[in-house]
């Protein structure tokens, strides 16, 4: 069988599982729609660190250490990691899994790199050149304005396009589809391909209107899948973008009817449903790294070992927003990054 | 086989091959010791560009065309580009490389990136995820100054300890080693197998000494290749690292004489010797991803093509400075990624 499928595709001869998963979030997210589901919510939003960018690491680190644990492994146990975060120079995954001491390659995909991590480790896993990697990645509300948009001190105005960045952490352990792992008792999910994304410009160059930025660059992904895979929406349960909020999540919808696909029934924003918007003030909805790792791997998981849902295209959207080329004039470009996870 | 080997290294059963290359380099680079072996010297610090940041995505551009052509290949034949760079969210690759329409996964590595995206790309080719991948990346003297130190125009003080950034960025296209590419004259550079790095930290601070930040890294790296392979230096012919400038080469050396390994015959590193330090001004040598990167394009493959080395470990070397953990009083980490380039 060949693994190349369409032009953007892979499907997988012997598809990885995720064997192990973690969920770590602020107390906001706590207090959302996903708040029962997650694996630790920690009221301290410096994590017991001194600076938002340590918080940040610690995250990454108990996400790391909760999710080995979870897939009965230790760090010794683990090949690679591959991870990634929205801080300049990765700072949040180069301190947070130092003492980890696992292979690391550092990934950036903005908000799409839990997809592109979990797509590079997949790969990795199933080529035969690692028993188990772990993917993660985070975003941290603070740090996150700090990087990008005003100091939090300075109380800036939001527009209601604006989303909230999720602070949370997830991290997945994949291992081989047919891998000496413990099986316990609760079901798998497996990856059965992906379909990685290009980058997608529409000229937009409103940082507060980052869904859509992205609503293109999901299109594009998810049109891809279809055609690459030869399915139409109903051959997925959910279709799971990452962070487009209320309004990049219209567009997306409006987009994909243009190219004759109707996703209403299957299509869920991890942006749009973390938080309750109106009682949380967050506007049109979640975003970040964090946003769709820890619905993934707090509510998206658990809903698929339930079998509630059977198979999930899920595609972490990520707006390529830097303040050097903004403030230059530049546009935010979009990538996308599908992962399609199926019940084994 | 086992494609893993030891506790960090790959061993690939059909080593991928490198079919295409491409180096674009600055006028202080054309000037250095390897000027001749570039593709294009560009005399324009902008390359006609309006700011530094754009200047190194043309930069990146040209690279990935001129690789492409290279390997007598099209930009639709290119499965995945595996690229980054050293600013903050990677702009100078998403704006480069975003009209080639290639599916896109973006890795950071600091300085070490030409290091990862080769081993990465290899991987996902070797994998039978790819017939051909571009592996790339880029630095530029302005953009990085900008990024990580002082304004160009504020003039600062250089001490003997600081490296130059390269302005450069070097592209490789890697195919399967059992490929239907077409086959020229020359000879042809494999990829035996990858070593890949963890980040090492031994606390040092000084951003103006960099090469001491990346020598532990690049230390574990080598030696790590040296045990999980079962080999001795002299088992290559060249060890090259990325960047470590006179000051970290010394260490690196020391290091590995202490573990009871001498590599002082074999050892070269790039930013060392990209320039003449003393007549150029770069007090402690280059550095940067471009260095490592046009250096192993331009210079080391062309050695390699005529058989004046046939076994080269090529180590690019990363120091993992961010200014926000740097001024938050953090150390800076280093992380080494190692590629074994054979003659085929």
């Amino acid at each position: 069988m060949d693994k190349m499928i369409g032009k953007r595709s892979v499907q997988f001869e012997v598809p990885p599982c995720i064997i192990g998963a973690a969920s770590v979030a602020g107390e906001k997210e706590g207090a959302g729609k996903f708040g029962k589901y997650f694996d630790i919510v920690e009221e301290d939003p410096l994590f017991g660190g001194k600076t938002w960018e340590e918080a940040e690491s610690k995250m990454q680190h108990m996400a790391a250490d909760i999710a080995i644990r979870n897939a009965g492994l230790e760090s010794e146990d683990i090949r690679y990691i591959v991870a990634g975060d929205l801080l300049g120079q990765l700072i949040a995954t180069s301190f947070g899994i130092m003492n980890l001491n696992i292979p690391m390659f550092g990934v950036y995909g903005a908000c799409s790199t839990m997809g592109e991590s979990m797509a590079i480790g997949s790969m990795l896993v199933e080529g035969g050149f690692a028993e188990y990697i772990v993917a993660m990645t985070s975003s941290h509300f603070a740090s996150a304005e700090k990087q990008f948009r005003f100091p939090l001190a300075y109380g800036n105005q939001r527009p209601y396009s604006a989303t909230w960045t999720v602070t949370g952490s997830g991290a997945v352990v994949i291992g081989r589809g047919d891998g000496k792992w413990k099986r316990k008792e609760t079901d798998y999910v497996c990856i059965r391909g992906i379909t990685t994304g290009v980058i997608t410009d529409y000229g937009i160059k409103d940082s507060m209107n980052m869904g859509a930025c992205m609503a293109p660059a999901a299109c594009d992904c998810i049109l891809n899948n279809f055609k690459d895979f030869g399915v139409e929406p109903d051959y997925y349960d959910k279709i799971i973008t990452g962070d487009l909020g209320t309004i990049g999540q219209r567009i997306l919808k409006d987009m994909l009817l243009g190219y004759g696909y109707d996703i209403s029934k299957q299509h869920m924003d991890c942006g749009t449903e973390i938080y309750y918007n109106e009682e949380q003030d967050t506007h049109a909805g979640g975003s970040g790294c964090g946003c769709s790792a820890i619905t993934l791997t707090g509510y998206i998981l658990k809903k698929m070992r339930k079998h509630a849902w059977r198979r999930v295209l899920f595609v972490p959207t990520g707006a390529l927003l830097s303040t050097v080329s903004f403030n230059e004039g530049n546009s935010v470009p979009g990538i996308a990054h599908g992962v399609m996870l199926e019940c084994v």
